[in-house]
């Protein structure tokens, strides 16, 4: 087992879905583990100062928080609902000591208009980028699965969040590299590379086959089909040394009881990553 | 309504699945629908014979034959006989009179190796191309979409069809263009473009939200999100005039009347193509 790899392992609420926000700090801690992506609900229903002391007391550091986005409403007020939306999830997010706020973009509007949508995704991320930049928020572009495209984000492809982040400063907007989004992509390791200094966040889960669900069928590394090694390889060549956060969708594993997901994810992990 | 595009419609035999062959010729016939599109198992299960002796007595021609492919096993026994299937699929296909044989090309295999995966299905089109060039029939590399990489597909892109295509004449060698496949892709405009006279079959289906199923949830054209009219015109502008398949897995589409469905597909038609 690779201690220091085992030290990188963040846990994604998400991934213990049945424990609340103080359950999954103290959860964590327990198992050894030092880092956790949190959601905003998450945050809000706690409160900021006790996130922030629960955070402390246990030694926490917040990988990343998820999520803003949702830039491809139609109307004027769908669009100013986004941003202030969006502006109050960089605050919470730099009020948990977080600088890595996660954009899902927004799926495909009524109109069907996919050009339309991806224009604005551009136009939407331009307003936020002046405001986190303020709070010190690094804004993480996340290509999603295409199998999201209709639901949550017409941008599917690290390429796609490349081109967007190219007119900004890495300091400012990076892109999320997750191994259930990215997996698939003929051009994934080239663009890791591309990518550099924006990789400012690495998550991982498996795709299993036959994938049980389209949204709430990711698996747990080494349950599925994804070679993770090629992956992690380009991420770690780009310089990243960061989090490797664990985020899964899965039914199963949200009925499993969370202190044994957790040793199953350390288990895995040391032989893994 | 255009009629010249009524005439291009093809009915892939799978989204009349509760029909078996002759049902389905004769079912289409009955709609004033010339083509369709097969399936091996069901030519096999009703014979050659028989099925030449259906498709000319109602007028019928055969828009594309699937499946060949699946390159990807890893020992040399499931390629021979991937190789073997592939050859009865192309002696199938030129027997019911047609020239477009399908190719799925394969998931990722029980090592994880992708990239091996992919070198595979380079190597078993290499072989399997001169035995169909032979017998007149055209391989159509068939990206899927991303969702089925890890089940049936490790080509998932049209560049990658494009790509492995381009070592063989178009005679020989194209790439079959299904909406479901490529709606996503930011590239799919350029690619077909690139295509050009490549383009040797055009699916249809729409994409639901939510998608009730990773395979079994594909919709009728104009019930999901897919903007069809610029893929449609990229194809067009290809030269591509041939029929437009459409071809739906959906569990509520097969439990509906087959009749039924051939009338709101015609219907379909006369709006969205």
């Amino acid at each position: 087992m690779s201690l220091d790899v085992l030290d990188r392992l963040s846990i994604n609420q998400i991934t213990v879905k049945s424990w609340n926000l103080e359950e999954t700090i103290r959860g964590c801690a327990r198992a050894g583990i030092h880092h956790v992506g949190l959601w905003l609900e998450n945050i809000a229903e706690t409160g900021l100062d006790r996130t922030s002391q629960l955070l402390a007391a246990h030694d926490m550091a917040v990988s990343s928080v998820c999520r803003g986005g949702f830039f491809t409403g139609e109307t004027a007020t769908e669009r100013a609902a986004a941003l202030e939306n969006n502006r109050l999830a960089v605050d919470l997010t730099a009020g948990v000591g977080c600088d890595v706020l996660y954009l899902v973009c927004g799926g495909v509007p009524a109109s069907r208009d996919i050009v339309g949508a991806r224009a604005a995704v551009v136009d939407g991320i331009a307003e936020l980028v002046p405001y986190a930049r303020e709070r010190g928020v690094r804004l993480a572009i996340e290509p999603l699965n295409p199998v999201l495209c209709g639901e949550r984000s017409v941008i599917v492809t690290l390429a796609q969040s490349l081109d967007i982040a190219a007119a900004y400063s890495a300091a400012d907007v990076g892109v999320a590299i997750d191994t259930f989004n990215v997996w698939w992509d003929p051009r994934v390791l080239d663009d890791i590379e591309r990518a550099g200094d924006r990789v400012i966040s690495y998550q991982v889960c498996d795709w299993l086959v036959p994938l049980p669900h389209p949204v709430w069928g990711r698996g747990i590394p080494g349950d599925g089909v994804i070679d993770f090694a090629p992956i992690t390889r380009a991420v770690t060549a780009t310089g990243y040394d960061g989090a490797i956060e664990v985020e899964i969708f899965n039914e199963k594993v949200w009925a499993t009881d969370p202190d044994d997901v957790l040793a199953i994810l350390k288990q895995r992990f040391s032989t893994i990553f």
